[in-house]
């Protein structure tokens, strides 16, 4: 059953060892955030810092591994039929739209929409580390200068990943106007338990 | 006065707000890995991707901030010799001796090394989050491919901070082979009050 993440909105849910998660982008050129965490003992998290080291690439997409701050794989990237994710920059926060964007008004962002849909699994602000940002499309130059495009995602493009252990999964449909376009658009996700 | 931190051990201490640390490389390269800490709230902590978003480079040197996940200043880099630092890859670990280099034995790494120095401020092995590595030479190509080369530090190169806020700062001098060229040394810093 394919389920929707609403624009600015985000979801969290357990995903058993095996299964597999497909996060689709129904409307193309859209962001999702994800954050992984061992259900067994959340202190166990998704690490970009270890994932860029095991894979040896900025870039991740089928056939990597996304890998825990204890050095264990947490998910296996399946397929990726767009081929370009981030895990170079944290989610989008309430800082973000204040320091890069200059608006100081409320505006939702990835990090809010994390940290409040995994408040039931008793993770808090300080437990979100930096997200794997599906089909976010960040450039680099040869002097290491980072630019956010918009994704070249096409509606119902998908990455699909299986898990290595229980975990708890946070994921959202990015809040950010840069990230996507300035626009923003639902994200969908399906769990495939066979 | 300045300090000498043994080959692959490490080192902790505060750093209150204002005072600089220099990171000298005596010999030339070998690189150090770098944690902080908020001194008053040890949640608060180094952030990679908050860093690499607010500074809109993969590369930081002179001028730039490391941030942290609550999104403040924690130092700013007031110069930088060598001009040369890695905020890609996790400190290397026992898995990283394991799992990369094929070696089943004990051997020394950054992570130990920072989280057995940083246990008397309460900071556990989990706590530890993704180094600023100071002189690492991590060079990517337009593929996102990295590699990690020996460092381009001279003898006496160094890197100096100036704290935003009071701080925990864990140091080491680094265990890892393909970070330094194959050689073990020292690094030095040293705490300007003034």
């Amino acid at each position: 059953m394919i389920e929707e993440i609403a624009p600015q909105t985000g979801a969290a849910f357990t995903l058993k060892k095996g299964e597999r998660l497909r996060v689709i982008d129904p409307q193309g050129m859209q962001v999702s955030d994800m954050v992984l965490f061992n259900e067994h003992d959340i202190r166990e998290k998704i690490s970009s810092g270890k994932t860029l080291d095991f894979e040896e690439s900025i870039l991740i997409s089928t056939g990597n591994h996304l890998w825990s701050n204890r050095s264990r794989k947490m998910v296996k990237i399946l397929e990726d039929t767009n081929g370009r994710n981030d895990f170079l920059l944290a989610p989008c926060s309430p800082e973000t739209f204040q320091i890069m964007y200059d608006n100081p008004e409320y505006h939702p962002s990835c990090f809010e929409n994390l940290y409040t849909n995994l408040k039931p699994f008793n993770i808090f602000p300080d437990d979100i580390p930096t997200a794997f940002n599906i089909f976010m499309n960040v450039q680099f130059d040869s002097n290491g200068k980072l630019s956010v495009l918009p994704p070249m995602s096409q509606p119902n493009d998908f990455v699909l990943f299986e898990a290595q252990m229980d975990l708890i999964v946070g994921l959202t449909a990015c809040s950010a106007e840069d990230s996507n376009g300035g626009t923003f658009k639902p994200i969908q996700y399906e769990i495939i338990i066979n």
